[in-house]
C-alpha cells in the first residue's frame, strides 16, 4: 500500500518543510543543511537512504541498548502483534515484566508503565505532589527531565538568565510558561551539596519531591557524588519530602541503574528508553507505600491515571526480552568496552595535543574541550565558540567518519559494539582532533 | 526466552497485586473481583487467557479502528522492524504520513508526531502558550483531556464540589495539584454559549487557547453544537486566543475528524488513538503559524521540544496504513453500521420498555439510563445507583453476553465489525435490558 519512490535526503527535507515545522519530527534528528533520513539499521550500524553506513554510538538517544533490529525482539514482538498490539483488558507480559523489575531492584516494590519518559517524569511529580499534599519540587539547573513544564525549568539557563548561584532563578524553557510554574519549581546546582541545601531550607516545607538525575546529561554527564545523594536523602527524611530520580537515561549505567552506587535508596524512580526494547515505553516505580497513590482499588484514590497505550504488549514484549538480555555479565561487559573506549580516547586526546576531559558512567561518556572535566553545570556551560567547534567535529564524525555521535558530543554504547567498531571510532577521533586542532586550541586562549 | 506457563487471570491477578498498584497498569482495565487477561485478539474478537472470545466494541478505548491484527498493518510493521524501530536519524514514512494528514484535513498545515494523547494536549497547551504568550486556558467541565495537570482540571467535578454553574470551581483530579495549576485553569459549562462567553470575558486577556473535544466522551459523548463552536470560534477572534480541538478520541467521527462539521477551521488540533494503528502515537496539527513556535530554525526558538520515540517508523507505519484504509469510503461504511446498531438500540429500548437513550457521533455512541439524552455535564452525571445498574449491566454483557464494551456504557467501533456482530450485540442488549429492568425503573423513580 506503501509506495515510496526513492528520493535524496535533501529532497524529503524539502517535502517535509511543508507538512512539519522547521522539517523534523524531533529537534535532536535536525543537522544543517538537512537532516539525513534513515534507510535501514541493524546492530550497531545505520545506513542512510543515500547508502552511507555508519556506526552507531547514539542508539536513538541511548534507548536502543542492543543496537537496531536485534532479532529475537522482532521475532518476539511480530509473534506477539500478530496476536494484537494492545487490548482493553489486561496482558500477563505486563505483569511478568513488573516482576522482573522489581526483582532487579531494591527499591523497585511497585511499578505503573506508561509511554514516554516525559509521561513517567511528570506521573512521578504527581505521585509526589498526591502523596505528600504539597506544590512544589526542587530540581538541579540545567538538567533534562523532558517536556513536562515544571520539569524542564532551567534547563538551558544560560549566563544571561541563571543568577546568582546561591539561589538560581528558575528559568523557563518554552516562551509563555506561566510564572506559577516557575514559582513552583526551585533550582538547586547539582553536586553542592552546601548551597542545595540551604536553598530545600528555604521552602522546607512546601517541597514534594527533590527530583534527581543522578549522571545528568545535560549538567555535563556528571555523576552525582554519594555525599550529594546522601545529603539530599536525609533532607529529604527531615522534611518530609520525597527523594526522586530520573534514571530514564542513566537506567543503563550499571544492573539496577545508576543508584545501585548509592547506599539510600530513593523513594521513586522514573524509568524510559532501554526498557522498551526499541519501543515507546516510560515507567514509574517506587516505595508500595508511595505508589498506593495509583491503586483504583483505594476508596480515596489519589492519583487516578490511565493511558491508551500504557503496558501495552509490544512494548511490555520488547522490553522485557531487552532487560532480560542485559543481564549482569551484560552490563559489565559492555561497561568495560566503555571503559576500554574512553582510555583509548584519553590517549587519543594526549597524542593529539588538544585540551580535552571526558565525563561519564557505565556505557555513557561525553566529551569536553577543556583540560579538565566540568564539576558543575555552569562550569559545563558552553560558549558560542566551543559550541561552533564541537559541532565541527561532530560534522567531521558524521560526514566523514560515518560515525553517529549524539549531538553534545557523547556517546552512549550498546552490547553489540566489538573492540572493532571502538578502534574505528578513535581512530577517527584521533583524526578530528588533530584537524581541527588549530580551532580546539584557540578555545583555550 | 519468554516462557509462560498457563496461568488464569486470577492467578496472575494475585501476583500482578505484588509489583503494580492496584494490581494493573490502567485503571480502564480494572474489573472486579479481577481484570481479565487478553490471550488473543483478531478483527473485532478478543480471545481472554481462559479461552472465552467476546466481540470487542472497546477496541482499546477507541484506539483500534481495524480491529486488532490486521495483517496488513502487523506485515509492514514487521519489515519495518527488521530494518529498526528507532533512530536518531529522521525517516521518511513520517514526512509522508504528515502530508497525507495534512492533505486530508483542511486546518492542518503542520503537524509534530507525539508518543500519546496526553502529550498532544500538553503540547498543543504549551504552543498556545508559546505563541500567545499568555498562561491561562480555558476547557468543558467533566471534559477529559488526558492526564496533564492544566488539561485535567474539573473532569471529574461532582456536585460536591463543582459549584455555581455561572462559575464552575477548577477542582483538581488529582490530590497535590498545585493551587497555581487550578487559577490557570477556567471552567465553563459545555455547549452553553452564554456562560461560556461571560466566563471567559472575565480573564480576556489572559486566555492562551480555549479548549475543546468535540464530542466529549465524559461530558456524555454530546457533540458540540456548531452555534457553540462558532460562538468559541468568534469570541478566540475577538480576544487573541486560540480555539484547539482535542481531536485524540474524536478523529474517527468523519473523514476529517469531526471538525469537518464547522464551518470555521480550530487553530491547533491534537491527536491520537487511532492514527497509531495500534501503536502508540499521539499528535499535534494546525496552522503554519502558531506551528512555527516549534521550529528549530527560528533564531528565537519560542518551544523547544523533542521525544526520544516521537514519529519513530514503527508507529508511522502502522498508523498511515490504518489511515489508508479507513478512506471516506470506509468511514461511511462504519458510520452507517454504526447509526444502524443505532436504530436497533433504539427498538430495543422500546421493546425492553425500559427509560433509556442514546448520545453519541460517528462510529461512537453511549447509552444513557434516562428517558431523554442528557444535554450537559451535569445532567450526564451519573448518582451512584445509577452507576451502580450500569456496572451491572457491563457484567452481564461481558460475563454473560461476551461482548466487551467501555466502562462508561459506550461503545466504539471498527471497520471489521459486521451486521451479524451488530445483531448478536443488540439482541445481547434486549437479554441485559429485560433482566435488569427492575432496577433500571426503579432508577427513574
Amino acid at each position: 500500500m506503501i509506495t515510496l519512490k526513492q528520493r535524496t535526503s535533501e529532497e524529503i527535507y524539502s517535502q517535509a518543510c511543508e507538512v512539519l515545522p522547521g522539517g523534523v519530527s524531533r529537534n535532536t534528528v535536525f543537522r544543517k543543511p538537512y537532516p539525513q533520513y534513515a534507510g535501514s539499521a541493524a546492530g550497531c550500524y545505520i545506513t542512510d537512504i543515500e547508502g552511507a553506513c555508519r556506526i552507531d554510538l547514539a542508539n536513538n538517544m541511548a534507548s536502543l541498548i542492543h543496537g537496531h533490529a536485534h532479532p529475537e525482539i522482532i521475532e518476539a514482538v511480530y509473534e506477539q502483534m500478530k496476536k494484537g498490539t494492545a487490548y482493553t483488558l489486561a496482558s500477563e507480559i505486563e505483569v511478568n515484566f513488573a516482576q522482573f523489575l522489581c526483582d532487579r531492584v531494591q527499591g523497585f516494590e511497585k511499578i505503573r508503565f506508561v509511554n514516554s519518559g516525559t509521561e513517567a517524569v511528570m506521573a512521578m511529580i504527581k505521585a509526589s505532589r498526591a502523596f505528600t499534599g504539597r506544590p512544589k519540587i526542587a530540581k538541579a539547573e540545567g538538567a533534562y527531565h523532558g517536556t513536562y513544564d515544571f520539569a524542564e525549568v532551567s534547563q538551558t539557563a544560560n549566563p544571561g538568565n541563571w543568577g546568582d548561584i546561591n539561589k538560581p532563578n528558575s528559568v523557563p524553557v518554552a516562551f509563555g510558561t506561566p510564572a506559577s510554574v516557575l514559582d513552583d519549581v526551585l533550582i538547586f546546582p547539582f553536586n553542592d551539596i552546601e548551597r542545595t541545601l540551604a536553598i530545600l531550607d528555604r521552602e522546607a516545607n512546601n517541597i514534594a519531591c527533590v527530583l534527581i538525575d543522578p549522571v545528568p546529561h545535560r549538567v555535563g554527564l556528571l555523576q552525582a557524588t554519594i555525599a550529594y545523594i546522601e545529603a539530599l536523602y536525609h533532607w529529604t527524611r527531615k522534611n518530609g519530602a520525597l527523594l526522586v530520580f530520573d534514571e530514564v537515561v542513566t537506567f543503563r549505567v550499571d544492573y539496577a541503574g545508576a543508584q545501585q552506587k548509592y547506599a539510600v535508596v530513593p523513594d521513586l524512580t522514573a524509568l524510559g528508553k532501554i526498557i522498551g526494547g526499541g519501543f515507546p515505553v516510560g515507567a514509574l516505580a517506587g516505595r508500595a507505600e508511595v505508589m498506593k497513590v495509583l491503586d483504583p482499588r483505594e476508596s480515596k484514590l489519589l492519583f487516578p491515571h490511565s493511558g491508551t497505550f500504557s503496558a501495552n504488549p509490544v512494548t511490555m514484549t520488547a522490553g522485557y526480552i531487552a532487560m532480560q538480555m542485559f543481564d549482569a555479565a551484560a552490563v559489565m561487559k559492555l561497561n568495560k568496552l566503555t571503559s576500554k573506549a574512553i582510555q583509548q580516547l584519553e590517549e587519543v586526546i594526549k597524542i593529539a595535543d588538544i585540551q580535552a576531559s571526558i565525563t561519564g558512567a557505565g556505557s555513557m561518556f561525553r566529551i569536553h574541550l577543556t583540560a579538565k572535566p566540568p564539576t558543575t553545570y555552569r562550569e559545563a556551560y558552553q560558549s558560542k565558540e566551543t559550541g561552533a567547534v564541537i559541532n565541527e567535529l561532530l560534522d567531521h564524525m558524521y560526514y566523514k567518519e560515518n560515525i553517529l555521535m549524539i549531538n553534545t558530543f557523547a556517546c552512549m554504547f550498546s552490547t553489540v559494539l566489538t573492540q572493532r567498531e571502538v578502534d574505528m571510532f578513535t581512530e577517527a577521533m584521533l583524526r578530528a582532533f588533530r584537524l581541527l586542532k588549530p580551532k580546539i586550541d584557540s578555545l583555550n586562549k
